[in-house]
């Protein structure tokens, strides 16, 4: 089929705050091919800069709109998307945006090319079973350490097997206090649920300011430490990683390129690698780091802070691999990240949820849930509109 | 004095074609503090969506727009431009395009400083004197090895002592044929000029066609072989950059961090390292490369294919290097380029530049050139402007 048309819905909720929450906007994908299929997808943040990158007019040669790689693209394989992602690469090179386009779009592709063959695209990709995964609760950190042991203990009670908890001040403060955080989740957990901690970045490159935290994170048995530094600061990342610790060293979500995750992995010596589905290209280039984190010892996990939709596709990419078994879930999410969808992923008793057997990702976006939250945007150059908010209703 | 207003101006050639030529477009920026001192700078590709990612409504804490980390910032040392550089880094960390749009914004800053302390910027860095620097004419490969060698005549004609060719088709056809190419520029640069060759990432990450190419460029002469891969593709770079060769690899135009462009001298080793200061986030990360090339036995070279305003500011972070002596130059502007500003920096009879001894960067923005090139950008959310292209004229 060739794809015929894709539209972009920027949904927001009515208000926007400064937290660490990345549930609260989102960028819809919907592509519909000339007989009438459609697949859905989701871009990962800042929904008005990854729709110009679409329609932005071109620079040059490899400066071009991500449309331009994609609108009127045959897509009937698998390799037809691997192949329009190789377009986009090579024709928005000089596009810094453009894999966060293209991310929801290719998202999008894979859905549309599930469905029309009724496969799940994890089959797509190769996998002959969808493994059961146990998610953990993804947690902003509490106001001070007791707000933290309630919201750990909270968890565990509705049914989570493994929590992670970072932001919301945690590595600015005084190690002590950091500590006194890290030890009241592991005691609002109880000894046996899975602890994992999140820095958000917060040192940059300073190998001895997260050195200072690592002694309580083993004391309360921490299974990794997230983003301690700057995303490319490898360097710092290897430093820290090849000490001797129990604590093991994860990070990748900004890979905006399988290369980038990759280098994350050979040069950064992580131990966990979390790939952001909406970021790095979709989830072609996800399966390509899932296969090489396979090949170097290294888990690979997903990163995934918005819609079901958005989990879902994530999932895809080590839906097959047994043993790669922790899974990122939004424990929290706002309202919109909910009704985008109508069916969703809710974890089992054991606290594990399943990548869909079903065509495509398996996940039905809700026109009617999605609609209050829609902005309208428009776009207009030398008074042409070159944007402007499509219909939900085709 | 505070930051009162940052303004962005989309420039375009009536007509931008398909070829990798940058300086079709681009996106000016004026800051004006509220003493009424101005500074202008420019940002790399996609003037559109790097408007957007300075408009942006937030997506959350660490997706702020660039805007909400600059405007109405105190700016009275370089230490105020690396404080508000660490701002957004941090407020924008989770929007990719950020990096392009606040490039610009930076270097603007550093010419606002400079003109206020009428001082040049590269003394600002910490430079005590400007070295002149050796042009290098870059150019795009003629259309087959005949039209080739007469580009290559007529820039040794033009005064050029160095000549760079790339794209148009470069490393796409037969080994045998680019050959041919190489050997055509040698020839029409004559015996004693110096050679580069620009692959522009089209062998993506297979190291055996850029071998492939090798024996053409030692026989040729060539001084480096630039952007043979995809620009993270380090193990690629390392590869081929360790193999015994006279030609050295040369790349780093795309970083975005700096970071990545150290990442590409100690995981690539490469031996030229080129930045773009309209890429990297202006001026203060590009010195910051500058010292680490430095410290590694690494040359600094400038990437710039636009205006003079861009040139200038690309050449600040090694000005001061006297043995970082190679300087890319665009040979062949649009004359958008030109009547960007109304001085420019012309090569001598040796065919070298120096960064201008003036206060800030030392280039006049030409508002008068400027005006008939003008886009007008309309940016709406719900009805409400959110950008509108500003009036030149305070």
């Amino acid at each position: 089929m060739r794809i015929d048309s894709i539209d972009l819905f920027y949904a927001a909720m009515p208000e926007v705050t400064l937290e660490a929450d990345g549930s609260q906007d989102a960028l819809l994908v919907r592509v519909v091919g000339d007989d009438g299929s459609v697949g859905w997808g989701e871009c990962e943040a800042s929904p008005l800069t990854s729709i110009s990158a679409f329609v932005t007019p071109r620079s040059h040669g490899v400066c071009q709109p991500v449309s331009a790689s994609c609108i009127g693209e045959e897509v009937n394989t698998p390799a037809d998307i691997y192949r329009i992602s190789a377009l986009v690469a090579r024709n928005s090179m000089d596009l810094l945006q453009a894999a966060h386009t293209w991310s929801g779009i290719e998202m999008a592709l894979w859905d549309l090319l599930g469905r029309k063959l009724e496969q799940p695209v994890w089959r797509l990709l190769g996998y002959s079973q969808s493994y059961k995964k146990t998610v953990y609760a993804s947690m902003l950190m509490g106001e001070d350490p007791q707000s933290t042991y309630q919201l750990a203990a909270k968890a565990v009670k509705d049914g989570f097997k493994a929590v992670k908890f970072g932001w919301g001040g945690y590595g600015e403060k005084d190690p002590a206090i950091d500590a006194e955080h890290v030890m009241a989740a592991r005691e609002g957990i109880g000894p046996d649920a899975t602890l994992l901690i999140d820095a958000g970045q917060i040192w940059e490159d300073d190998v001895e300011q997260a050195a200072l935290r690592v002694p309580a994170l083993q004391s309360a048995r921490v299974t990794w430490l997230e983003e301690p530094f700057f995303a490319d600061s490898f360097q710092s990342y290897a430093s820290l990683a090849t000490r001797p610790s129990t604590v093991a060293i994860a990070g990748g979500e900004a890979a905006h390129t399988e290369k980038m995750a990759m280098n994350l992995i050979d040069f950064g010596k992580v131990k966990f690698i979390q790939i952001d589905a909406a970021r790095i290209g979709g989830i072609g280039p996800s399966k390509k780091v899932a296969d090489y984190a396979v090949q170097k010892g290294v888990t690979y996990v997903n990163h995934t802070f918005t819609s079901h939709l958005a989990l879902s596709a994530s999932m895809q990419a080590f839906a097959g691999l047994a043993e790669h078994k922790i899974c990122e879930y939004p424990a929290e999410p706002k309202s919109l990240a909910v009704d985008i969808s109508s069916n969703h992923l809710k974890p089992d008793a054991q606290g594990e949820i399943l990548a869909p057997d079903a065509p495509g990702l398996g996940i039905e976006v809700n026109l009617a849930g999605l609609t209050p939250y829609l902005r309208k945007v428009e776009i207009l150059i030398d008074g042409k509109e070159v944007f402007k908010s499509p219909d939900l209703v085709i």
